[in-house]
């Protein structure tokens, strides 16, 4: 898989970035900005391997990625206020990383075992989009990807794409499908600012309380 | 367990409904809003079995209950603006709910061959009251649960009714008898206002830091 | 280990007082407060012993410190008018908690046959840290450990030194050689008010977006 390798290296890359960006604009220091970078690359895949038995997780055995974001967190660190420009190769590092976890994600479900649409779809969901929403938590925003542009959808088509693409093509083959179907629903969200429906409230904002 | 099996649904379809509202309330797009309300439904007992090592969680398994969330959410979706109106029956669904999942998670245990008090307990708390914890932390509110009214503790006082039931009766009957303690108890703070003591600080609230 | 059980105890107790002191500052009810105080105390080690597959974590099997944090939460309850005079003896006391249970998840690893480094640390790490982590986002606050003074690193430099002090002295010598090393890092912290590095943003406060 050795496409698909580099594309998780990027998608590691640009997850970590935006982990230690967002820990720096809430003016965490060195240590909170380098885990928020951590935790955003690599938290996804961490819930995936705990959902269905892996302990310790992978990232925990083999820190590669943990390295990789580490670096990533440092250099955001020194470059910071010169790194805005860049802002859509960001983007769209973060989109390569989103198809490519998807791909990862439902990959470890199929070879556990497990075939139901359903559970492999949630562990391409849960190690494309579970690292961006612990980074939002302990940064005490609402998470990103439940208000905002197509960016859990894109990985939940791009992981019900790769089922059915099993049935036709081998598993390679199908996990660029997957990697391609996500990427580029995501970034053709970004460029024509596409969002999913919000319910538009008849009074004013009403919080609801149970 | 027939009768039981009812209360979940009913309970499932409430916490769904919160899920859903407060999703919406916080402006969250069709899919946080669902994803709040699947979180809201099931995410206790996810917890609940990643504690005792049941892996993948049962709700990841057999999606039955994530289906009944995810209808529900789409429900409030469209009828938001007039479900207002619904308020108590939300409130009775959402008791009967916390009676139903909290006899399941002590059930959940004891099928586990845990014995102690506390476990017991505790699964039976983490089933009823989890979901909404994560609901709160995803939308970024201080849990209700930890502030407001008599909650966590109908749970606790079900839970614990179940394990001297089970002395007497036989495990059917003091499932029952667990769930109309915490159902009761709950339903009762509710109309009566009941409370938690609180501290009431001497001087302007000063905030504790570390 | 006798003197480190001791540390342990110390630890829990202080932990326990942090969780329920900014639970009653947030507002919270008993049930709230001391949930805070049992999660602060002993978040880092259920954290802990699901990311390397011990389930039900020990801290459900064995609720001896859940029940040392109930009581230092009704204490709190009770006086937290008071407390404020103990400002330094809690402080003093989370460094020592600090520092022991930064110890106890190292050792940890150790005994379930780990060798990397990296596990070793994380799991020290996490055990250190983990339920001040869990306090700070059910409290609704950035957490602690991420934007102020030094305190994972503590943790994280002890945790290194016990990997080498294992190598020329025994586990129990090296255990307390972590210890001492966390906790003198961390007073030492808190005396001469050392911190991280932040980045200093060049314009206003801009707040980083996908």
């Amino acid at each position: 898989m050795g496409l698909m390798h580099v594309f998780e290296i990027i998608g590691t890359v640009a997850f970590a970035i935006s982990g230690a960006m967002v820990g720096i604009s809430k003016e965490m220091d060195l240590f909170g900005t380098i885990f928020l970078a951590i935790t955003t690359a690599v938290g996804g895949g961490v819930f995936r391997d705990l959902i269905i038995g892996i302990t310790p997780p992978t990232a925990f055995v083999n820190p590669y990625f943990c390295v990789i974001s580490i670096v990533s967190a440092l250099i955001v660190f020194i470059f910071y206020n010169k790194l805005n420009k860049l802002n859509n190769i960001i983007q769209i590092s973060d989109a390569i990383g989103l198809g490519a976890f998807t791909a990862i994600g439902c990959n470890v479900a199929i070879n556990h075992n497990f075939t139901g649409t359903f559970i492999i779809v949630s562990l391409g969901l849960f190690t494309g989009v579970g690292g961006g929403i612990l980074r939002d938590v302990f940064a005490q925003e609402i998470p990103f990807v439940f208000t905002k542009e197509i960016y859990a959808v894109a990985s939940i088509l791009g992981a019900i794409t790769l089922i059915y693409a099993r049935k036709i093509f081998d598993g390679y083959t199908a996990s660029y499908i997957c990697f391609f179907t996500t990427f580029i629903i995501r970034v053709l969200s970004i460029k024509c600012g596409l969002h999913l429906p919000k319910v538009r409230s008849e009074k004013e904002k009403s919080k609801f309380t149970l």
